[in-house]
């Protein structure tokens, strides 16, 4: 329980309304209770303001007089958000040790505030540092090392040598350090190059559910630190991602691809192979990327859904473009 | 073993032939033996139906006189052969009881009927009803409940507070209510919106390998009855997906999309976040949607492929495109 | 540690400066040292050549004169140089049994050298050749065969009667043989499809990490000998790969697709459900594939990524061709 007074100070914000007003927990506009706090940030939501039961909202400045309620002003409502959501939902990590059932090769350095929960497999000469977790049904391969404050939520597969930084978060079903696809054809068959590279990971970094991180082929597969991955990415062999680069879900990258700092990659984008992206590139959902980008700036591809019959229509017209093209020429020299 | 007639009095059809022969098993018309029953559903296979040595097929009433051996008769033969093929195929699952290696966290209530396999792991809190089956390898974190007769095949992971309905089939690779990808850029820097909301997934609910479904950033996830999902598949937080909607591979889906009742999504596609997508809508495969939905019907974009060669002279053409478009405004200026 | 000589002598080329020279380990011609061997083969990393450190670099005869250090002479230095890696990173697998933590069900046929490491869990008659090792946290579920010297790296599931062949490499997080999407609508609820096939593997086949491989609804789901497959590929039920096809990461197949022989298929592509796609044919990245391929050769779709605001314009371009392809015939009819 906080008082508006005491959350606005948290987040460096103000009051409109009463400064002892009580809240308990965060809720949507829509959804939210007299005992509650909300946000407005996106403006799709704006149309549910006026009539939200939320006890206080935190909205800018602008629309400190439009909160039916009490309000807190703050200049970046959603960073708000995520503060004040965080002081009321504090993470609560269970401190429980090494469980009995966990495996732990020889040569482990792991310090005593280490928790290693059910079914986890350790492999020889882990380095786990302070306060590190590890859920349940991980498998750490021999030489892992994991900085201090991270965790892995369930079933993660860090393969050897693999590094991790500092107050990381790791997902289920992420596997980190799995051999890149490196395959030379040998007279008509196929030979395994091996992928002698590893996976370092830098702090702040986390990575979202059934993500794939490869290990390098020679040289390691880099993150930068504050680099936030969300599910089921695949990030190929060498690629180098810069700091505080974002990607949301279902994105690919080949392999030996220099993605910059302060990247926002939209889902199901796909990134071909030994590419250089500069800082700041912004490419919205879906977007193919074949070539390099020199420039920062937002790129993107791929044309959006329309009614299939019209699809149809408009893919043949596509194909004809050659031919169309060739008609428009022709009238041109007509004219002349 | 049973006779032609037994199965056709089990899915309500009629036997067109001998109602004593007796078969065993299922095949294709292609390589459908003696003792086994075939069916015709997709026209694509209707010129395997003269050669087929099936002891009998499923066929539609129009295609009774075309089966050379005996035929039983359905006005949906795809449906009868999906209910025959379970009859034959009854699922048998081992009532195992709790495995010596499982571990178990306190304050769990787990009806005598359930059924968890090796290395499994369960949390705190969790509700396990009647019959339920946890395969091996499983990690339910705390506060997890699982409905009547919902089987977790292997290696899934339910993250805390998670709910799934009964007669549910998740399969491996699994993962369910991993934290959202909730960020915001505080100066420059990503912070983590806490995702405090869950998912909760109806009744009759089977949910592919490999998919990922994000717990809320702040209400739940939900999934409705009926929904079947294939493999990686990911569906982002606050999503709301309609009773008996289907939707194929590696579809991704960002957050806070409203998705109907009894749609169909091909697989590949991609839809953006916070859209809102009516009852009976079907997208065709890799079809990419950015905005909003509110007919019903048949929805699709995408460029299918050509040969490369064409390929690169048709991408030539679409950039020229407001080029094109000049010239032609040029003739029909100087024409008038 | 092995001299120029006995590398040259491995693949079967030739030295060019110091046969006795030493080499320890590979690395990239950027990152090279003294002690080490490096290779150029994609013409991108040419302008690396005059100022690397390597004491040896692989390169085909056309360059012999131009590496600044030693050189090993070779038609094709891709592949000389995978096998020279491979020689200076032999793979090292402990064989240590089976742990004391694994689960084995009854009626299972283990071979004596086989490795079993910890937590995994060995469903009833399993059968495991020479020499496999499963790594940990696997799951394989009844009736499972894998074939001699095949390595599960860790938390890999096989669903029940899937059979692997020799000499396979399958990454963590793959699952094979869970249900395909088979799914019949009766009376606007969808019925499960009992899916009775399994997936057969052949022999020198690698699965990258995360990748899903469907059982088959009636017949077996197959994959060829000499398959490669990167991370992420979804592969639909009674999918055919034919052998020495290789596919690049995030591929989705729907399901009764046939894939011929020596086939590259490129990241990102989506193909859809019963085609026939012929020996030889390769798809570039993020292709969507509709109909089937009957010739070899290479194949293309997808606009790549624009700026965004001639993205925008384009595709309003593109949603005008059918009344721009009416004006310009317009026009043509004005002429005559």
């Amino acid at each position: 329980m906080w008082t508006l007074a005491e959350i606005a100070d948290h987040i460096g914000g103000d009051v409109v309304g009463d400064r002892d007003y009580v809240v308990n927990s965060v809720a949507t506009l829509q959804s939210a209770k007299a005992d509650q706090i909300s946000f407005l940030s996106n403006t799709k939501y704006r149309k549910y303001l006026a009539e939200t039961s939320a006890g206080a909202v935190i909205v800018s400045p602008s629309l400190s007089g439009n909160v039916p309620s009490n309000a807190i002003i703050s200049h970046d409502p959603y960073v708000a958000y995520a503060k004040i959501a965080l002081l009321l939902n504090p993470v609560v990590i269970k401190k429980t040790g090494i469980h009995s059932s966990v495996s732990i090769d020889e040569n482990c350095q792991i310090d005593p505030s280490v928790t290693i929960n059910a079914q986890s497999v350790i492999g020889a000469g882990v380095i786990l540092e302070k306060n590190v977790v590890i859920g349940p049904g991980c498998v750490l391969l021999d030489d892992v090392r994991v900085g201090e404050n991270t965790r892995l939520v369930a079933n993660v597969t860090l393969c050897d040598g693999v590094s991790i930084g500092q107050r990381g978060l790791i997902h289920p079903g992420v596997v980190i350090g799995a051999d890149g696809f490196g395959i030379a054809n040998d007279k008509g068959k196929w030979i395994k190059v091996p992928q002698v590279g590893s996976v370092k990971i830098g702090n702040d970094v986390e990575i979202g559910a059934n993500t794939t991180i490869d290990r390098g082929a020679i040289d390691d597969t880099t993150i930068g630190d504050g680099v936030k991955l969300d599910n089921q990415i695949q990030i190929g062999h060498n690629t180098i991602i810069g700091e505080h680069t974002v990607i949301a879900g279902c994105v690919g990258i080949a392999g030996s691809t220099t993605i910059g700092k302060n990247c926002a990659i939209g889902g199901g984008a796909g990134l071909g192979g030994h590419l250089e992206i500069a800082d700041g590139v912004q490419l919205t959902g879906m977007t193919m990327v074949t070539k390099s980008i020199t420039q920062s700036g937002s790129y993107s591809s791929g044309i959006p859904a329309e009614p299939t019959q019209v699809w149809h229509k408009n893919v043949i017209r596509y194909r004809q473009l050659e031919k169309l093209s060739e008609r428009v020429k022709q009238i041109e020299s007509q004219q002349k």
